[in-house]
């Protein structure tokens, strides 16, 4: 149906009925002028926004658009994993191209609905206006956390461990499984976690409540441009094992065809949205020692906090090089005529 | 200089230097994953969002970069305003076109900061990235308002006044003035209000801690449509006086040249930001009362709430006839050729 047929307040009607859920602490959501909701003394609140451009950072000849919307809350989301947060509400912004019809802008919601169902964020109101090119969605999320809880990413101290959640270089083997017209059931985990990424927060506040955690960021750029960023930020070095970062099985598959090494995929796919975060070896061993009671999810440990006088380093084949980061990095990418985050 | 010569993270440095500021209740600023911020026991928060969009709501050819900055976050304090509350922070998405360097995003950020210092609202994050078709941005402004005076559009009683902030009509000669090629500085006044608008925040913040206000919109689709917006989400009529309406000087003087009657721009002009809102008639006499005291703002009654089944009319030249809101509706409008948001 087209959108001129139900028009703007026709839409926002049919996008109240997709998001509207309750909650005690919202006091107003969808449909006024601002939304309105009640804070919690003790507790910090936390702000994230985060854009996507059609063309830069979507292609809709291979992204559904519920996929689409699923992303878009869910790469927010990750930002606030990366502060040890629990997200709370979401606002969007979405504009829509003119091929677009109600039911697209429904597909969009329902994969945001969802998206926030499964990590209890709750999409609170909006502006769904139209474009005359492409598509461009801005979502930002508030969420919450304990004073004194908030991990940073300056807080590393020299001889922490640093560590990583989960497998790397599914979501660059994704993309490029999506942009070659390979078979997806061929890679299933790896187009799923490129369309739609599953976000830390579980993990995350897993970390912050039990351990000591110097400094935390979410993978969105790349493991190796993330290191570099704790690295500046913390004002240290660091050594990495290229051995011990963990690889996702699928990439070994798709290294096999694409003839990249599997490693490139790990160090540079971005939007993989696990955690990188550092926490003092004592703290690793206390870890350890209680794994079985918490580890109901694991991490692996792939290098260590040095001073910055030696470097961000990574150990190769026997040998220490320096670390250089290919993650994505807008504005230098896109003069490289480089368009969507990988390729 | 281009975009790419300083890079994603040269290009955030750049942005930081000219948005920071301090502030004892926000802990972190922009630069990392999230910002962070203390909320006030005894307030409720209030969260908007709103986007522009080139060729849509903007178009650069008559826009000043600086003047776009103020005004993407100027539309969002407007929504504060429209609830009864004080903004605090802002987050912005913008997607870069091609052809804008860096000094174009400096401009944009410096337009931002220029409004958030006049409104006391300060920007804390964002997203900055490339676009290859047009310029999208999206802001998004938390607020907070006391426990129990936040005014929503609901609330109207029958025989409430309805009143309006300030002269209207004027954004939408200044458009046209702009689109037109006619020399602006006949017309400073409407071209000034449509390009940096001002808001009412002082004005709403005396409102609704003075007086007893039942319901509140700010005048942004257009008078008719937001006076639909109130009587609808208050399942109530109203008649309006045309001949009340306040309307800036400058749009009797270009409705001369345009050949529309002045009352086409006061009743159909959006982008006005002035408030529109209802109270009891026995809080309009205390008004009147210590007029004096108060009346660093005025604000003019232009009509009462009806019951809903005496609909939602307008007294013109005598008669009484049914106010037909001709205002800014996204999809509709696009779908007839129109564009921006009066033309």
């Amino acid at each position: 149906m087209k959108l001129s047929r139900v028009g703007e307040f026709g839409l926002i009607d049919r996008i109240k009925k997709i998001v509207t859920s309750d909650s005690k602490n919202l006091l107003l959501g969808i449909g006024d002028d601002a939304a309105l909701f009640r804070s919690r003394p003790g507790w910090i609140t936390i702000l994230t926004t985060d854009a996507m451009v059609e063309g830069i950072h979507f292609d809709l000849t291979y992204t559904p658009i519920e996929s689409l919307g699923w992303k878009a809350l869910a790469i927010n989301l990750s930002d606030v994993a990366a502060m040890g947060g629990v997200p709370q509400y979401a606002v969007v912004s979405l504009a829509v191209p003119s091929n677009w019809e109600v039911e697209d802008v429904e597909l969009f919601y329902r994969g945001m609905k969802q998206c926030g169902d499964f990590y209890g964020c709750m999409l609170i109101g909006g502006d769904t206006v139209s474009s005359n090119s492409g598509c461009f969605i801005s979502v930002t999320v508030v969420g919450e956390v304990e004073d004194g809880l908030a991990v940073t990413r300056n807080g590393a101290m020299n001889e922490d461990v640093l560590c990583v959640t989960g497998k790397l270089g599914g979501s660059m083997v994704g993309l490029e499984v999506l942009k070659s017209g390979e078979n997806k059931n061929r890679f299933p985990i790896s187009v799923k976690r490129f369309l739609e990424p599953r976000v830390k927060l579980r993990e995350s506040r897993k970390l912050v409540k039990e351990f000591k955690i110097t400094s935390m960021i979410d993978i969105s750029d790349g493991l190796s441009s993330e290191i570099l960023h704790i690295c500046q930020e913390s004002n240290l070095g660091c050594l990495i094992e290229e051995d011990k970062i963990p690889v996702a099985e699928e990439v070994f598959l798709w290294a096999e065809k694409s003839g990249k090494s599997y490693s490139t995929y790990a160090l540079n796919s971005g939007e993989e949205y696990e955690l990188l975060f550092t926490m003092p070896k004592v703290e690793y061993k206390k870890f350890l020692s209680k794994k079985s009671a918490v580890a109901k999810f694991d991490f692996t440990v792939i290098g260590e906090m040095k001073p910055k006088s030696e470097g961000i380093k990574i150990m190769r084949q026997g040998s220490t090089v320096p670390l250089s980061p290919e993650g994505w990095n807008h504005f230098e990418n896109i003069e490289k005529g480089r368009q969507n985050y990988f390729s």
